[in-house]
């Protein structure tokens, strides 16, 4: 098989001419934005598991590109719309949709951006068109709930882990899993394949998430791209936070409750503080140990998939890596 | 055929009970909104009309269920992210629900109505599937296109009657031609009769956003149900205004531009004024010239339908008790 960079270069190439193909559509400003978010980078990471999993059994893979992106642009559509939501004003160093355009130009082309994902999924040509519409309408509807709980989870504090699982869960492995599995039902998997690819990136899109939380507290501020303690800052509930909490008793729970209750403090200090509190329980350990577990789970599946390991090594590669990443 | 009330019974009645299907799913703040939005009423036109379409070829209309139920699910998700962007408040004599609830809810909940669309779309069993799923997008992603330019035609004073055709037909009249064609691909009507049911909709589509905007200037205060005159006092871009600003000439012309241009005006004085205009000009009639044109297309098409008199008379009727309409 190829390797990811190949698939990552092929993907990138794919969707610098889709972007054309779109530029020309009308009325220009509702798909301005479109183009734009499209523009924004990244890693691609869920379109290139499309092509990925298709790989293990086919060849052709320019056969699951309009899959590829239907995951990616669908994915645009809800950082689009999530950013509005959470008013956030830069994403990737760019300036958000709703700061650049406008509130109803973000909220407009985010809907043509959730259609579009569908105009690609009825270019799909092979595998069980029924099974695709499924799975990809499944993952749309759980992702919106997950984004749903996010925001309900902002002002609790009395979230559980458990909780907090089924939220990224939902916001975020679900697609990762679908990526994987819509590659497999258009190579026309084995079923068993099919399910072991959706739960291999199911966990791994928990792992992932986890370590998300993890970098944003412990990274390394020279590799990690942004600063150390947004979540921190904004008493985000990520599975640290949730930790904490939990298991917090006496002066320092009184401590971390005066943190998170504090309008008006020094930034740098409350960073400082919270990471103590976090270091004293062992959070370190406890969030490397979650992520294990579930990175675990994803190889499991992984080497359950019914294809010879030489194939399918690139796939555990990038499963590693996106792992091992500090940013 | 069974009357168009009774469509509009049955189908109000099953749309009751998959509002308590609905009622169950969690996170119960992301489709509380969903349930308000179905709940806020309406004549359920579009689902009653591919129910309607249906019945022209086939006995068992629940088959044609689901996709009623998309139709109506997405024109009451399109509704509401509408009312975010014109910040209305008030729909039905009903809170908006970005106000009723808040902006965030109002966008997610109104993301998840457009998935959740899909999601009926996917219980279909019978007629093409590729062909459902196609139709639908393709209309969806024009009813955005619509809404960008009837947006954008906001700031312009150039608008031509033929632009302004073209929106109401990607705003309006889509939606209507493919719940009627979607009955047709469900019942596996002949194609010639599908593209006819298209076109029958699609025209009686236009001659109903035209209806809309006569009834807001001409209807009479009683049985129109709101104020009369909206659309004057907002400057907004219908057939009537767009062809007045055609038509006047010299100081008709001078007096109609003073007017919009206006930022402060007492509102009985405008709405006098630039009707005394459209009567100068005759609008009443010119409007009523295009309804009829497009209404006599509709019919046309429905005449071309390969279905006894008897059968199709109830579509018929329907068409003309919209055209007869006065709220």
């Amino acid at each position: 098989m190829k390797q990811v960079q190949d698939f990552q270069k092929y993907f990138s190439e794919a969707l610098a001419k889709e972007r054309n193909i779109i530029s020309v559509r009308t009325p220009k400003n509702l798909y301005d934005p479109v183009i734009y978010t499209l523009g924004m980078g990244g890693k691609r990471i869920r379109p290139v598991l499309v092509l990925m999993a298709y790989s293990l059994y086919k060849e052709k893979y320019a056969d699951a590109l309009p899959a590829a992106f239907a995951i990616e642009v669908f994915h645009n559509f809800t950082l689009l719309h999530d950013d509005i939501m959470d008013k956030a004003s830069l994403r990737r160093n760019k300036n958000t949709v709703h700061i650049e355009y406008s509130e109803n130009a973000a909220i407009l082309s985010g809907d043509a951006m959730s259609i579009l994902s569908y105009e690609y999924i009825n270019q799909c040509k092979k595998g069980n068109f029924r099974e695709i519409v499924a799975t990809f309408t499944k993952t749309a509807l759980e992702i919106c709930e997950g984004q749903q709980y996010d925001m309900n989870f902002e002002t609790r504090n009395d979230v559980s882990v458990k909780e907090y699982i089924q939220m990224i869960g939902y916001k975020t492995a679900v697609l990762i899993a679908s990526s994987l599995k819509l590659g497999g039902i258009i190579a026309e998997a084995p079923q068993k394949d099919i399910d072991n690819l959706y739960q291999f990136g199911f966990n791994l899109g928990i792992a992932f998430q986890l370590q998300d939380d993890y970098l944003d507290s412990f990274g390394d501020v020279e590799t990690f791209g942004k600063e150390i303690g947004g979540d921190i800052l904004s008493n985000k509930k990520t599975f640290l936070m949730i930790t904490a909490l939990e298991l917090a008793e006496g002066k320092i729970a009184e401590e971390l409750n005066n943190w998170i209750a504090l309008k008006e403090f020094n930034e740098k200090d409350k960073i400082k503080a919270v990471l103590s509190i976090y270091n004293q329980l062992n959070l370190k350990q406890k969030s490397q140990q979650k992520m294990t577990e579930y990175y675990n789970n994803a190889i499991e599946c992984w080497q359950h998939l019914s294809v010879n390991d030489k194939t399918k090594q690139e796939l555990r590669l990038l499963a590693e890596r996106l792992m091992k990443r500090e940013s």
